[in-house]
């Protein structure tokens, strides 16, 4: 299918809008003044009847809708942030009402002739889709947006990376019960373990996502194909380790990059410093760096820690930190259909 | 020196007995029977007079005495968990006393002449002693006693490894206010911010320790040199990212390990689980890998997330978790004494 053009204003639905993703997907709509002609607040039967907060709206508020394959009959743009199994359930219906579904969850990312999209990284292929776009997962958007600059100047050739993840990216239960869990720690009562594997309050659980079979858990691996999908690098060597920490919502990474051929730390920072979407955050002597407790609501994936790392030819390390909820989810799918209204 | 052997029963002394390493270099005394003939516990002016629990003594504690350059007089083993400025003051005291000094600080370590040491690593080291005896940080330590075992059955290359740091690095004063500062963010008060760069609650910070020239961190350097000392390694290529994150007391680490031969992950495992003082804990389809927030007070280093690194020949990845005050501090120092008397 060739690429159809939208009309300046769209009529944009968010799926999974009392989500998580989804509310954020709606304030984000609301503080980058999308131009939609209309924007529909959709989930699941349960939640019909709720409003959720969207200023343009009158009173500052829609209604929710049940959604059905109905839901998407003059609708342009379709944000899904519901999980994987609704999204397979409704794809065929989103298409064949000849909206663009702009796909939060992991279930098409690496299907063929559906492009894996960070607009700062890879921008053209949103415009091969067939009808479906799929945002990339949260660890992978900061990772590739911080490697992409680099990449242009000095080729990559391998990464070896270790993630701080935020409860966050378990979504919004899993956040109430780092809450809850840290305030029964202290008050020294038995800890509720529902929404990850193991306690999260005051500890650190190497496990996010199921395990494959070769003892690499699927973020990991989600990491790994999803990069070299989006940078167009199959021959890109990844290392990647997931841990779940206690933060509530911005994920952090510490990355080893190791190049091709010879990068300074001043060419990497002016490369990063240039990028759109990176704000650098480096100053040790100021003891200025991104942390990931203290930028939670912000856009930009922060770069800091930048070191030549000399264990290997051509190398460098850095930290970075963004809000898994804004660029590693509900930012960067609104981004995508800016990119899409732009052409 | 020559190696001047100790008697059977000797006579210890405590220095810094009131602070958390102090106290756990006590508890750690009695849990292992350590057959001291006197166990003497010292701490500044300020502490003299206060009580310390020590089950052996009457009444199960030891009333603190002010510590001077006569304190070590009769003494044959001075455990120093005082800070490296006491350390280095009272040096020469405890040496002309003819007792062995053990220093926790990072005072005498990278000296030459001055073993640094962890018993199942480089046990002989101990007995080159001039007097002083360094104990190694605590983030290197539970890295070397994983990676020896494997560097005996495959030399190694290059090893990247990010930290997840407990905040009882940082002293007992520190893991307050880890404590303070959730209850607080919970309680959504202002955050007291005193023995950190910044809060730790609900945050990481990339930042342990002074930072120097290089943009690297103190902690990173320490983690790289001591490595190299105690594993006899001065070519092993070391990247190392020091993360301090809101756990109390375990530290936890991911490796990823370049061997210059083959080694499978079965071969590492078997490795790992015939090494004294290393506990394997890595059943993924159980859920089971060690983590920092439920392994407080545990004595062994900890291994899981086992798997083969394919971004970069023979390469392996793996985590760990101990207790920092214990194998971090505390136990090691006792276990270089236990050495001592060894032979």
């Amino acid at each position: 299918m060739a690429f159809k053009s939208l009309p300046a204003n769209p009529v944009v639905a968010v799926a999974g809008a009392t989500g998580a993703v989804g509310r954020e997907m709606l304030l984000v709509l609301e503080q980058l003044e999308f131009p939609a002609a209309e924007v529909r607040a959709l989930a699941s039967e349960r939640s019909a009847g709720k409003t959720v907060p969207f200023k343009p709206a009158p009173g500052g508020e829609l209604t929710v809708k049940a959604m059905t394959p109905e839901s998407f009959e003059g609708v342009d743009i379709a944000l899904f942030a519901a999980g994987a199994d609704v999204s397979i359930e409704l794809r065929e219906a989103v298409v064949a009402a000849g909206a663009v579904m702009i796909d939060n969850s992991s279930a098409f990312r690496m299907e063929s002739g559906v492009p894996l999209v960070v607009p700062e990284v890879n921008p053209d292929d949103a415009f091969e889709h067939q009808g479906v776009i799929a945002n990339p997962n949260c660890s992978t958007i900061q990772m590739v947006a911080a490697l992409a600059p680099l990449n242009k100047i000095a080729p990559i050739k391998r990464v070896v990376v270790s993630t701080y993840q935020a409860a966050s990216g378990a979504g919004a239960a899993a956040m109430d019960e780092l809450y809850n869990q840290s305030r029964d720690f202290l008050d020294d009562k038995p800890l509720a373990v529902e929404h990850f594997a193991h306690q999260i309050a005051f500890n650190c659980i190497p496990h996010i996502d199921v395990f494959m079979d070769d003892a690499y858990t699927k973020e990991e691996w989600k990491m790994v194909v999803e990069t070299k999908k989006i940078m167009h690098a199959p021959a890109l060597e990844l290392a990647v380790n997931c841990v779940r920490v206690p933060v509530l919502r911005c994920h952090a990474e510490m990355i080893n990059v190791e190049f091709a051929s010879e990068l300074s730390v001043a060419d990497a920072r002016a490369a990063l410093e240039a990028a759109p979407g990176i704000v650098v955050m480096d100053d040790p002597a100021a003891k200025s760096y991104p942390m990931p407790g203290l930028l939670a609501g912000s856009d930009p994936v922060y770069v800091g820690r930048l070191r030549q790392d000399t264990s290997v030819p051509h190398g460098l390390a850095f930290w970075n930190v963004a809000d898994q909820i804004r660029k590693g989810a509900a930012l960067n799918a609104v981004q995508i259909a800016q990119l899409l209204l732009s052409r």
